[in-house]
C-alpha cells in the first residue's frame, strides 16, 4: 500500500482532517494525498506559500520570525504548521520549508528542509539535510518525509 | 521545453506573478510550476481548496453560488480564479474544479472539469469533458490544460 493511501486510511479511521502548508514542495504533499479516491474525507485544504508574503498572509507567520531566522528554519516551519491548523478546520497539519536547489540560499545548504507537525498536542519540528541530490529528488524526499510525519502522528499511541 | 518551463519563461518575461486555486487537481498545477528552478520569481501562491468551506474561506467563493450551481461549475471556477487574484499579489490566476472520479457526483459526469482564468481583463471560464478515463489521467489532463490556459493568457497579443 502506498504511503498516501496509508496516511489517508489512518486519518479516516481516526476521523482526522489534514491541512498542508508547503513551500519548497509547492503542493506535492497535497497532490499526493488527493491522488487517492476518497481523499475528500481527509484533506481539508492546502496552502502553497511560496513567497514570504504568502506565508505571512495565508498562515499568519510573523515577519519578525522571517527576518530573524529566515524562511528555511524550524521556527518558520513551526509557525507554518500552527498557522495551517488555525486557518483551517483540520486537526493535523504538516509544513515543509526548504532549499530544493540548485544551489543554497540564505547561507544555508542545498537540500536542507525543515518540517513542522501541528496537532492537538502542540507543534513539533525537525530539520533534515537531504543533500545536494537535485531539485526533483529533494522535493520527492521531502514530500515522502512529510507524509511519514503525518503517518507517525496518526499511528502513535 | 516542457509546458511548465514555457509558462514560467513567458510569465517571467512579462513580469507576471501567478496564483493557483485547485480543487480536483489538489496542488498538481502549483507542484508542476514549482518543479522548475527559478519558479519563485513567478509563483506567488497556491490554494488547494478541496472542501467547500475552504473555497469560501480562502477564496471568497459565495455559499449561494455553491448551493445554486455546485462546486463543479463554471460559476464556481470563475469565483475561485477571481478569489485567487484578490487574495494574492498575482496578476494572473487559474482555477480548476472538477470530478476526477471514480464515479460522478452532484449528478455530473466523471471527467468533467471546469476552469477559470482571471487577469487584468476579467475572468474567463471553460468546461472540458475529459471522460471516465481514470482519476490519475483526468487529473494530469486537467493540470496540463490549466497550464495551457496560463500560457495562452501570457502569449496573447
Amino acid at each position: 500500500m502506498s504511503l498516501p493511501v496509508t496516511v489517508l486510511e489512518a486519518a479516516k479511521a481516526r476521523g482526522v482532517m489534514i491541512a498542508t502548508a508547503e513551500s519548497c514542495t509547492g503542493g506535492m504533499v497535497a497532490a499526493a494525498l488527493t491522488d487517492i479516491p476518497g481523499s475528500s474525507a481527509v484533506v481539508d485544504r492546502g496552502m502553497v506559500t511560496y513567497t514570504n508574503a504568502s506565508k505571512v498572509e495565508m498562515l499568519g507567520v510573523a515577519q519578525s520570525t522571517l527576518d530573524t531566522y529566515g524562511a528555511v528554519s524550524e521556527e518558520i516551519a513551526a509557525e507554518m504548521a500552527t498557522g495551517a491548523l488555525t486557518h483551517s478546520h483540520a486537526q493535523l497539519a504538516v509544513s515543509i520549508t526548504g532549499i530544493a536547489g540548485p544551489g543554497g540560499s540564505e547561507h544555508k545548504p542545498e537540500g536542507r528542509v525543515c518540517f513542522g507537525l501541528a496537532g492537538p498536542d502542540g507543534v513539533r519540528t525537525q530539520t533534515v539535510e537531504f543533500g545536494a541530490r537535485g531539485r526533483a529528488s529533494v522535493r520527492a524526499a521531502a514530500r515522502d518525509h512529510a507524509l511519514g510525519l503525518l503517518l507517525g502522528a496518526l499511528t502513535e499511541a
